[in-house]
């Protein structure tokens, strides 16, 4: 069970997605997301809009913790607690109509993830994870899958135009010796991980506001997150992620990742 | 207006599309799906049974019609009418428990594709083009958009491992004069095209089961598709095709994907 201040947290965290929710499927498939004017394109309405909201209503519910949002900045980030928001996760499927961006919403403390919400506002899917907890998905409990080796093994990442030259060799590395490898999805792989539909995630260049809700979501349901190095994910890491469903591929993944 | 007989075979194929799709979806995100015999596997069982179900309703409905499917084969594939099935157009993405694969129905005439369904039955989308007919989406007429120039489109392929080493170049020279490049969708990203969310789809390796229903739905929303040196697509086409959501951006990307 979690502790009664966590369990407020929670609950307010799905307040959060609930509001957000309702921005974003406003706005999507909306011919005013495809203009893409730098300042105030509709993206950035809609991502402002949502991001807006959840700020506010957090403000309100817990005014001594610190806010991290991709639109806004960072606001008493030195708190016990701090709430990291990314409104649209995703924003190529966003705007290109594709349902598989999220709405990101996590709680830190001390810089750790210890809730996390990826929602999917136009599905309405929802994976939590809380420290402690089995992750669900609609309310629904769910479990990673074991994999018994790299070469069973289903890899996902968004783009490869995510990586650098020597990330882009190491990906492919490991890729090759995996079972197949897919593109895209965007936070939305990750609840797919912890469903128990996908082995391994890897990515690079990702912000905290990117990778902080993911991990509660994967480590609830059994599975793994650490950076290209193995080491846990926290809001100084460097967006080098892994997401594993079966612990031990992590290690697999590590240490291909590595090699010299 | 279509024809009396083309009016009875658009009627015809939405009945299929329906029927599918309720086999699809008593298969997607259940354990099963992620079993991997090469031999009866459950992607195989939930593709043959739809395909089964496919070719059963037309054998019934048309009896001199041909057919042409992923699972089964060829049959009567000379007559004049020639229905092309792709049951799970995405099996990476259905296995993955994304919804963004898709049942494919073409009905060709001499080879011409003229009616064409994109089905996607879990978030129950569908796409249905029919020639010289608006296409239509969940029943309502859909437009591709205007694309002033290659530099201002986003481009859209499910994978980079679609492409030979040769291909892959012509891609990425594309790809570098577009505005954005987005990964993944399999057949879903050409019923974006038509509902004008994105502006190009350039992939390889195509059979005709998985690009002749795509080519009524993109010409009817005003798009226009070919293959990589702008020939129509027909059933002896090479798997390599082009969907554009302006006309004039085919040519671009032909031009682009032709050069020395």
């Amino acid at each position: 069970m979690p502790s009664p201040d966590l369990a407020a947290f929670v609950a307010h965290a799905g307040r959060l997605a609930d509001a957000s929710g309702a921005i974003v499927r406003r706005y999507f498939r909306t011919p005013v997301v495809v203009d893409d004017k730098p300042d105030a394109s509709p993206v950035t309405v809609a991502d402002r809009e949502a991001e807006t909201a959840l700020r506010a209503l957090t403000e309100a519910a817990f005014p001594g913790h610190g806010i991290i949002g991709e639109e806004f900045g960072r606001v008493h980030a030195e708190a016990e607690y701090v709430w990291v928001f990314d409104p649209i996760d995703g924003t190529k499927a966003f705007i290109t109509g594709k349902p598989l961006f999220g709405t990101l919403i996590a709680l830190t403390r001390r810089g750790v993830p210890v809730i996390g919400i990826i929602d999917q506002p136009v599905t309405r899917e929802r994976w939590i994870g809380v420290a402690g907890e089995r992750t669900r998905f609609n309310g629904a409990p769910v479990a990673t899958r074991p994999c018994p080796g790299l070469d069973r093994a289903i890899i996902n990442t968004t783009s490869p135009d995510l990586f650098d030259a020597a990330e882009g060799r190491a990906f492919a590395r490991l890729a090759r010796r995996c079972k197949l490898t897919q593109y895209g999805g965007d936070c939305y792989a990750y609840g797919l991980v912890a469903s128990g539909f996908l082995d391994l995630v890897v990515e690079a260049g990702l912000k905290p506001h990117d990778f902080c809700a993911l991990v509660p979501v994967v480590a609830g349901a059994g599975g793994a997150m650490a950076d290209w190095s193995g080491r846990a994910l926290d809001l100084a890491s460097d967006g080098r992620v892994i997401a594993a469903g079966d612990p031990a591929a992590l290690g697999a993944a590590v240490a291909v990742l590595t090699e010299a």
